[in-house]
């Protein structure tokens, strides 16, 4: 924190996760959430998936709040080249989870970081690996049933019960929770003068 | 959670950190920390360290709560072959910080799960490579003052404002947290009927 931040701050994101994990490097900012809706079918890698969708998020926001810096995120899991969104019943939530069991799958998230007056837009990506225990499927139920995980992509959060079923991560943890906060931090403060 | 937990358990630590991991995976339990107190000086590798102190620490809180399951915990960082312990001062904290940035450092958790009556003493530790960023003397300041990390291993916590500067881990996240939750479950569970 050795920069002074010379415009306001705009996360153009309604993921609680997200909102917590700024807060956690003592950043101070308001949430106005995109009307950007992933569509899984764009044929796009992961890496240019995240990062399109990252700038869309955050462009929408910036063009109507043109002297702030904006940041979207997008993140989605991919198993076996597969893109994993956000489960839209306890059917798929149940596959999802059972395709990801006792296996290593990759959780790629795109920041954008936009500031319409500056001409500011940086874009990036980063990938995690991540390795689940096999689940049996009572853990599954119990944990769709309790924690309802339908807003999740990858219908999982690596912070609440299902952390007692990911054995290792390779790569950045809090970009798998949202947001890649090392990478987000060395990008943004290299932006201030 | 597809098994039924026969008798009470007991968190022997004082860490706000393991009580919210042991909570996090929905756990019942009682906190009993025991007295057992880390001597840097005795020459054991980092995993038998771990492992010595997690044993001793559990049977310490075990011989007095006959009936039930207690666990017992200790972290440490291991830099260059060198174990670090607490900070006892701002002097130290910076010491710690400044040696462990740019670079990657490991950290071992050792914990054991004790039963008297059911003769149980399970013990097994966990390790975890964690690579920071390059701090600025700015940055390790503002964290010293700010957040005061005397009560942690290494001088830092992964889950702070620290977070920032972690770019990359290999290995349990929550092992570096104090408590490696995916082989805990894994473990504890095996010894329920």
């Amino acid at each position: 924190m050795n920069k002074i931040i010379d415009s306001p701050l705009i996360l153009a994101s309604k993921s609680p996760r997200r909102k917590k994990l700024l807060k956690q490097i003592d950043l101070t900012f308001k949430v106005i959430p995109s009307d950007v809706d992933e569509n899984l079918d764009i044929k796009l890698f992961p890496p240019d998936f995240v990062s399109h969708y990252a700038k869309m998020k955050a462009e929408s926001v910036s063009k109507t709040n043109k002297g702030c810096y904006v940041i979207g995120a997008d993140t989605i899991v991919v198993n076996n080249e597969k893109i994993l969104g956000k489960p839209k019943n306890k059917d798929e939530s149940y596959q999802m989870l059972s395709s990801l069991s006792g296996k290593t799958h990759k959780v790629y998230t795109g920041v954008s970081i936009q500031h319409y007056d500056y001409k500011i837009d940086k874009t990036f990506h980063e990938v995690t690996d991540v390795s689940f225990n096999t689940l049996s499927d009572l853990d599954i139920y119990y944990y769709i049933d309790r924690y309802k995980p339908f807003d999740k992509a990858g219908s999982y959060g690596i912070q609440d019960w299902f952390s007692a079923h990911v054995n290792k991560i390779n790569g950045c943890y809090y970009n798998v929770m949202g947001l890649p906060l090392a990478s987000f931090y060395r990008h943004f403060f290299a932006l201030m003068k």
